[in-house]
This record gives C-alpha cells, structure tokens and sequence, in this order.
C-alpha cells in the first residue's frame, strides 16, 4: 500500500499534542472511511483527541473531510413565488429529557414559508428521540427518499425524518467506534460529527440548542459553551448563518418525558396551549432560525395561537402517512409517586427522569432495541411549585408492569421538597452564541 | 455475554485518570485475549494508559493479570550434583545498536554452573536481535521445545533460543496492537510487557540492561530510571531476584553492527579479547547475574581468559545444530567512508550507525522481512580516538550493493572530528538500580 501518509506517525504526532495539517486529516478520515485506517487505530487517535484535543483549525478541517466522504444534499431547486430561492432553516439540539421541541417547532417555522430539512435521530440511552417520538403517531414513516424530502419541503415546508446514510459516512462510522472505546466526550469530536451532518445536509440557517445540566451531555456552563462556539464557528465558516442558544437542562422540559405524551405535548403546544417553558423555548429557536434566514420584527406565539403552525403539523404528519387525528398509544400500567410532605419542590432531576422513561421502555440500550409508544413519565409538579403531603408528583407509564420497580428507583433521590423551601427561578435560556464568540 | 465489568466503563475510568482494581485489570485482561474485548477498545485503553499512566500496584497486577494467561516454565527439577536445586539466571537489554552481550554473557554465567534460560526475539527496526545473530552460525537453530531447553538447560547451562507462543500470550497480542496504534511509548506497558514474559519463563534471578540514548529506545535519563525502577519493582515482587544497570547507548557498543560481525566479535571476548566496552559490560552483567543467585567475590574475566566460557559457548551453539568452527559469512560488497579531516573522534551516533546497519540489510523493517548474515556497518574509530584525514572511519557491509547509498546518507551527519578536540570520557555504566529504589 503506498500512501501518502502512514497512520501510526499521525497517532503519534497527535498523541504527543502536535497539530495534524489539512493534508494529513484529509489523508486520514479518507483512508478510515476506505478501511485503510483500521479501527482500532481511529480508535487510538480518538482517544488521543480526547485527551490532546484539537485547534479551530484542526476541527474545521476534520469537520470537512468527513462531509467530503459522502453526498451533500441541494435544496436549491426550492423557489418561492416570485421565483426566488426559498432559504431553509434547521434546529439541533444536544438532547435532553423530555425535550419535544423540534415537534412544534419545525411546523411552526415551516408556517412562515421557510422551508425547515429536520433530519433526525433515534434516541440512545436516557435521551429521547424524535423519531422515536413521531412513530407513536399510527402510520407515521420515518424514511423518506432525497426526493421525497424535496418534495415535501417544496409543498408543505417541514420535514421530519431520519437521516440518510449517504451523508457524512466517515462520521457514521466514527461515531459507532467512539461508542464502544470510551472517546464519546470529546468537544472537537461532538462539535465534529453534529456539524458534518448538519453543512452536509445543505441547511441555510442553523441554530443549535446546547443543552447544559444533570440531564444534558454537557454537565457545566463552561463545557456547553465552548461546544457551543466550536460549532457556531464550524458552521458559520461553511457558509451555515449558525447561532447556539445555551438552554437550561437540570429540570425536565414541559410535564412529559415518553414519545406518545411528548407528541400529545407538543400538540397542545401548536393549540396554543402547552407548558410555558416548552412554549418559551419554542419560539425563542423559531425566531432565531427565522432571523437566520432573514425574517425578524414577527412574534412567532401568533401562529401559535391562529392555528397556522399546527396546519403546518397535520399537513407534515399526513404527507408522511401519519394520522394526525389518531388516538394516540395508552400505557397499559401506570403508578403514581405522591409527595412524602408537603412543601415547595426545588429540585426535579432531569437525568433521574430521563433513566426512569428509559427503564420503563420509552428508550432503548442498545440500537436494535424497539420502543414502547406509551411508555414514560408525567410530571404533576416543578420545582417552584408548592404541593401538599400524599399528592401526585409523578406517574410512570409502561405496558411492562415488571419495569416499574427500577424506574422507581431511578426518582428515589429525584426530587426535593422543603417545607417553606423556595426554588431559585432559573433562567431556561442562558446565553446566546453567535459567530465571533470565541 | 453475562460479564463482571463493561469495557466502555474501564476505558472511561482510565481516560478520566481514575485507578484500575485488581479485579478490573485482571477482567480486561482475560477477555481482551478471548477477544471479548475487541482491539479497537484495547488500543483506546492503551493510549489512555501512555497519556494518564499507571500506579504501580496498576502495572504489578497488568503483569500478573498478563503472566496469568499463558504458561509459566518451571526450572525447578534442575539440581547439582548434590541433590540441590539450581537456581537459574537471565539477563533481559532494552535494545541499543551492536548490543551483542547475551552472546559472551550467556555461555560466561554458565560456565560458572548456573543455569542461563535466555528467551530472545529478533529485531525490528534499527536495533539487532539476539537471534538473528545467532542465526549467522551455520545449521544453528532457534527454535527449541520446551523440554529441549529443559535438558540443555541442564547438560549444558546456556541455552538461547525463541520464546515460546505460549508464555503470555495476551502480551503477544498487545505487542502487536500497540506496534500499529502508537501506543508503543509508555513505561508501564513497556515494563509489564518485557517482566511479564520474564517472570513467566521462571527464572530466579534476573539483571535489565536498560539503555540510555539516541540507539536506545529510551532518549533520556529520567525515563530510563523511571523503567528500570518499574521493573526491578515487578520481578522483585514476582520473587524474582532482579537488579538494573543503566547503560550508555548514544555510541554504539563494539566495533560491529550486524549479525555475523557481532557473533566474530562475542568470540573475541570469549576468546579473552574483543573491545574493552563489550568486556566491560559482558563482566558487570555477569556479576549481576552470579550475585542474584548467590555467587559473590569472583572475577568473571578469569573464565574469559581461561577458556571455560569459550568452552559453554562451543557447547551452546553445537547442542542447537550449529557448528562452532564454521566459516561466517561473508558480505558481498563493502565500502569504507574516510575522515575528511584529522582530529579526534567527538561523537558516533549510535542511531545512525542502527539505521545504516539496518538499511544494509542486518535489520528488518516487518516482521516477515528476512535478514542478511553478512550485512553491516564495522566501525575502526570511536569517541576518544585520534583519526587522520583519509583514514578509515566506518566500513558498510552488505549483499546488495544497491543499499550502501541510503546507509551512507545514515551516516551523513553521524560522526564528529575536531582538531585539537577531546572526548569526554564516558561512563558505561551510567547507574545501578536495586529493589526498593524509587
């Protein structure tokens, strides 16, 4: 094999925390996705990433080489009436438990004429996954074909549907790897493999909710941020009109953490209804991917409230063969969590609720595993919220009555009330990244 | 796969600098050699060991853990002739250029009764191996069972030959895995790679030869402390009566690197002549060895001298089929770089010497390469001599005349005259390390 470089010298370099050129990443992410590369030695590389870490430039070219590697895809053939080219606008989020709002918020973007590629994911672990959330929805399909997300996104405006494999393949690939060898938490590895998706996937506007608490990836404000401004920068220099919002995530988002609750959630978002901070962090992303793509001065609640955004919703539901009308899942078993006294709650642990929803079937362990629809958690109560001895805080649905055990170990140390006790209103939105933060 | 630990949690804990158990190590172990542990996720453990390193209960029980997948041999039916059980001794050299030692230094140690069970490998890149020297002698072989090295071991008391498969076979396979993903350079794994095979052959006493310098694998000082320390901890705590020298390797040892030359020289010293370097350290790793089991207040130079190591030696090579009076090969082309200048030899890079003796063949660049008998460099001037311009400094030996050029490029900036100039004397034995030196 003659080539250009030899994969052991660039482990090295990185490892004793010398940069890697243009050429040699090039060289590298190439010959991994070829198999050149073998795994175990991206493996040692990653690891090496972990702990040397990378350069802005080093990301960026990174970032490239694995866009490089598989299609791009070209919403350029989308014209607006006067013949224009209709520019989109895409959302990313971290993750987090019982975080719905790519549900309301792709219709609602969507209902102001900006076409809106959510190409999404399923959910690992105690994260949630719209996919997995929409599929409780009967007869709704997650794949579609290039055409058929081109299509849509011409007639109707929003998609939300899985990603295909033909994007970013290298990241495919590495992602799988860093799951099994422990080089998951890697700033320039995340920021890496969420960018090359999303500037492959061709998006004019982007904006990124950096998640950041208990239940989040990122368990602190300095972590989130520097993600943040990694991938605003990544985005910003590939053309993407990229901005992050830095979003509370120590507390559940809304009252639900399940994928049918979170869709009947979300639904009564797009009424006009829903809980405030679902709605709050709803608009607040749609007006940045709006401004994204030029549209500022509008409130998006108005199409909240006059039926617009869930037109949009039933019309992107039906396209993909779902029912917007259809009776959602019901679990087959529930149990109630009462409160021991009575008092304020000031803490309800996101990441608790997020492995109580995972062990009762709303997540899986591992890929292949199947979901429950009706699986979950509801909340009764937030932090801020007073409630008095033997009422309802939680209650864990399931159609396996055997899971409800562990979940309930998982909220044994979940919530906190204090009598007389107060909780710290804590900002849902904590900062705002934009390109130039460094 | 029912398991005790999750790699991915090991991984993390080593990547995070946390400690490994004695329970966790010795689960890694064992299921990275059943390949339960897939090598992508060994060699990420393996880099985050070079970048966090081990503690040395870590590194004493990676050893054990390692020792515990294979064999042990048991030398213990050895006796003397009056029913006493004799107590075996090896020497173990990190690697440096012209290191032909275990040559006069095996048959020596025996010669004084005690059995020498000398478990070598072969080269790889620009240091020589053992056995590919030997392998110069006509009909010689390498390759013994380990019931033939039981009985020459006791008819005869020198024995070198191939380590068997079967002695830590994890450790084979993590050579291996390291050699590809960078994660050569570590001092535990290196330590618990070499003491593992060491202390599962089973020998009572034990001297390291560690090198120091640009032939050496280990560059400064420091380090090679830090290794030799780290080892003399291991085979101690093994039971295993071990001592370290630390020695120079920025010159070459001898005059000669190469496979044939370097046998030519190790009978010179058996023959009580040879140079004063080789003579030097052949005698302090004797000592060693003779003082870890038990013999003090002898000379090894008086059986030099005498002829009884020579006498060990003709056994040696002929109990392994090859002939001790045999003609060694001879290289076909030669060619000799003069002093451009008088003065006085300053400096001799050993490393290059390595990589000219290497390019001309004497070395191999993969493990499947073959070597050439006769290839090598022969030096006739060292730091310290006086040289006239024109006089011969170096002589390149080899089969293929098309190798001298790129050897020779090696030599390019490798020796340094100055008029009037002066060598600083050197130690050869730069320290030596005993149990309980920290």
């Amino acid at each position: 094999m003659n080539s250009a470089y030899d994969a052991v010298d660039l482990i090295r370099a990185k490892r004793d925390g010398r940069s890697l050129s243009k050429d040699q990443i090039d060289w590298l992410i190439t010959a991994y996705t070829d198999g050149t590369v073998a795994e175990e030695q991206m493996s040692a590389l990653a690891m090496a990433i972990v702990l040397r870490g990378m350069s802005r430039a080093e990301i960026r070219q990174w970032t490239a080489a694995m866009i490089n590697t598989g299609e791009q895809m070209d919403f350029s053939s989308l014209s607006n009436p006067e013949g224009g080219r209709r520019r989109t606008a895409d959302k990313h989020s971290t993750g987090g438990v019982g975080d719905k709002i790519t549900l309301p918020l792709a219709p609602l973007v969507a209902s102001y004429g900006v076409p809106v590629p959510q190409l999404s994911g399923r959910g690992l672990g105690h994260t949630g996954g719209t996919l997995d959330k929409l599929e409780a929805v009967p007869g709704w399909r997650a794949s579609l074909s290039n055409a058929e997300i081109l299509q849509q996104l011409d007639t109707i405006g929003a998609v939300i549907c899985a990603a295909g494999s033909g994007l970013a393949p290298a990241d495919k690939k590495l992602y799988a790897l860093r799951d099994v060898t422990g080089t998951v938490e890697s700033i320039p590895l995340i920021a890496s493999s969420i960018m090359s998706k999303k500037i492959a996937e061709g998006t004019d506007a982007l904006v990124l909710d950096v998640k950041v608490g208990t239940g989040a990836f990122m368990k602190n404000c300095d972590d989130a941020a520097e993600l943040a401004r990694t991938m605003v920068a990544l985005g910003t220099d590939a053309g993407v009109n990229t901005t992050a919002l830095l979003t509370e995530m120590n507390t559940p988002l809304g009252l639900t953490a399940g994928n049918a609750m979170e869709v009947e959630e979300s639904v009564a978002v797009l009424a006009g209804d829903g809980p405030a901070d679902v709605v709050e962090l709803t608009v607040a992303l749609a007006e940045e991917m709006l401004a994204g793509v030029g549209i500022t001065g509008v409130d998006p609640r108005e199409k909240l409230n006059n039926g617009k955004a869930m037109d949009s919703w039933r019309a992107m539901i039906a396209a993909q063969g779902g029912d917007p009308d259809a009776q959602l899942p019901e679990p087959r078993h529930q149990h109630t969590i009462t409160a021991a006294e009575s008092g304020t709650v000031t803490r309800l642990d996101a990441y608790a609720v997020g492995v109580a929803a995972w062990r009762l079937g709303a997540g899986r362990a591992r890929k292949e595993d199947a979901v429950q629809a009706a699986a979950g958690v509801r909340l009764h109560a937030k932090p801020g919220d007073t409630v008095r001895a033997g009422a309802p805080l939680v209650t864990l649905c399931t159609d396996e009555q055997q899971r409800i055990p562990r979940a309930e170990q998982a909220m044994a140390e979940a919530i906190d009330i204090f009598e007389g006790g107060d909780a710290e209103p804590v900002a849902l939105i904590k900062a705002r990244i934009v390109a130039g933060d460094i």
